[in-house]
């Protein structure tokens, strides 16, 4: 991050008819954006979110509420427009660009990024997801798809997901960096009952058994107990802070894919912005270990990068308080009195 | 609140492809606007910041980190659009009205409206801050502007205040209506150092001992310990009920207004939608009387309108998630599992 440019944003930001630091984070954002994009007013123009789909093996032991099916289903309907990241990405007037980095089924569509590293995951309740190669292919896909849209002159990007049953390696993912006991991590995902929740649970605790992923070994633990749109959303996160873009990360699934990306590269949480506060209970949690602080609590369970997209709005605003609002100075308003 | 358009409302949202509930408060929201604007798809047009401009005597107890000029200079700087709440509603593509209730100096702008119930309140930490007619005035001021702004098309309300000292009255009426300690409902305001933290806590201890507020006469409340732009945001709120023209609460000061409201009319808290959750400490308690739940944590305190502006945005995509979402048929898209 540009130091010259944050140390000028927050002078100007002090200077501003406002008591200091009185509107949080979107002082904060502004400052952020500023050392990003080494500039003190820049501007987003091009806002895209990239959706990473995946299948994973684990839904065999009944970890979801819905059948595999669904995220094929869920795919052509982001790409006819139906989904509710469609509705929030046109709200935010931000463009969605949906990968097929690994599906059990063909998903045919004019609009679809195929780059199938493999058909969904292995079951990772009795072995690993996926090979070593895999999981970097995962990543090289994320890498890519950021690259590529960046390329195309997008200037913030959002993360999504799809892929039923990803909150199960998700959860994994965070027990492997976390102390706190596994019944505090894992969720209801889509909202399964309580029989599913145990059989998830169950089903978690035995992938880190069989597996013993180490957490000294980000890639190992993706390819382990991870999903293949994990790895593209930690992919994508890499490409973008390797080009200074900076990353509106959604919820629980593409938090999971943050902490994998901030483990290969520490210095790629520089770029992460955080958006929503998921209704699951394990996302506080990762959202600590990466140092970030969520703007929006809305309860929200749906990933698909929905809470990316609502934080769109929250960016702008951020950058309109630094250019837009007068200082004291130039609006004659008496100064703080100590 | 329209019980039907709520089921019907509630019924769509349940289709939609997502996991029911998924999208959390976004969802509560779009079932309230049924119920409010009874219809099960709303649309907002036109939407209105009312700024309540108003002072306080209790700043000469040393209260405040500002001098009480600054109400005067903030009201010319939000008729000339360089503070806050002219960047984050222009932001929304919302209006801003701005009203003199009681402001201490003459000031005169030809687009604020002038209704000077009296010039600034007397110090509450000595005696009432205005007598039980002027409270009443004050209200009314607010509910002639909330029908003004809604016959002239409004069909959503913002809160707003400004005004030197006003985190003070604001803590003394929470006081009246929660057990919890002083200490925990008194903030810093626009940022005052330890010392005259202490001086406003005395202040408030004296102006709760002195003044003898009885909590089930909340226009007693308002005219021995409150303000003149909180009765007028506490009009603006009964209002716009009066009309079943929804209203986001803005932070302390607003949600001051809003208890005042409530214990006047209970039923107005069905057209409340809270925005964000205030850096001042005693916010959350303020909700929670309320029954009200914020959906952006943003660390501010600025006050103005600026949570209620930026919280527009969400409640523009709650109406879009419900009218814009394709259902589990319309989609081919397989239902949830149990």
């Amino acid at each position: 991050l540009d130091e010259i440019s944050m140390k000028k944003a927050k002078e100007r930001l002090d200077n501003l008819t406002k008591p200091r630091g009185s509107l949080g984070i979107l002082e904060d954002l502004a400052v952020k954006m500023a050392g990003i994009k080494r500039e003190l007013y820049p501007k987003i123009k091009n806002k895209v979110i990239t959706i990473m789909a995946g299948d994973h093996g684990v839904v065999e032991e009944g970890v979801s509420a819905f059948p595999q099916e669904v995220t094929p289903q869920m795919i052509l309907n982001f790409l006819s427009g139906g989904a509710g990241i469609n509705v929030l990405a046109r709200h935010a007037g931000a463009k969605i660009v949906c990968v097929d980095v690994g599906t059990a089924a063909d998903v045919f569509h004019p609009d679809l990024i195929i780059k199938k590293v493999r058909r969904g995951t292995d079951n990772i309740s009795r072995g690993p997801a996926m090979t070593r190669e895999e999981a970097i292919k995962a990543i090289e896909v994320g890498i890519e798809t950021a690259w590529n849209e960046i390329d195309k002159g997008a200037d913030i990007l959002g993360t999504g997901d799809m892929g039923i049953g990803n909150t199960t390696p998700s959860s994994a993912i965070l027990a492997v960096y976390s102390d706190e006991p596994l019944e505090k991590l894992v969720g209801r995902g889509t909202g399964i009952n309580d029989e599913r929740l145990k059989l998830k649970i169950k089903a978690i605790n035995r992938a880190l058994e069989i597996n013993q992923p180490d957490p000294n070994d980000p890639i190992g633990v993706l390819s382990k107990v991870g999903g293949l749109e994990i790895g593209a959303i930690a992919g994508c996160i890499l490409g973008a802070a390797s080009r200074r873009i900076p990353v509106v990360i959604d919820g629980f699934i593409s938090t999971a894919g943050a902490i994998i990306a901030a483990k290969i590269e520490p210095l790629c949480t520089n770029y992460m912005i955080a958006s929503h506060s998921s209704e699951e209970p394990g996302h506080k949690t990762m959202l600590k270990l990466l140092g970030l602080e969520p703007m929006l609590s809305m309860r929200m369970r749906l990933g698909e990068g929905t809470g990316a997209a609502l934080a769109f709005n929250l960016v702008e605003a951020a950058l309109k308080i630094i250019s837009e609002m007068a200082t004291f100075d130039e609006a004659g308003v008496s100064g703080q009195l100590e």
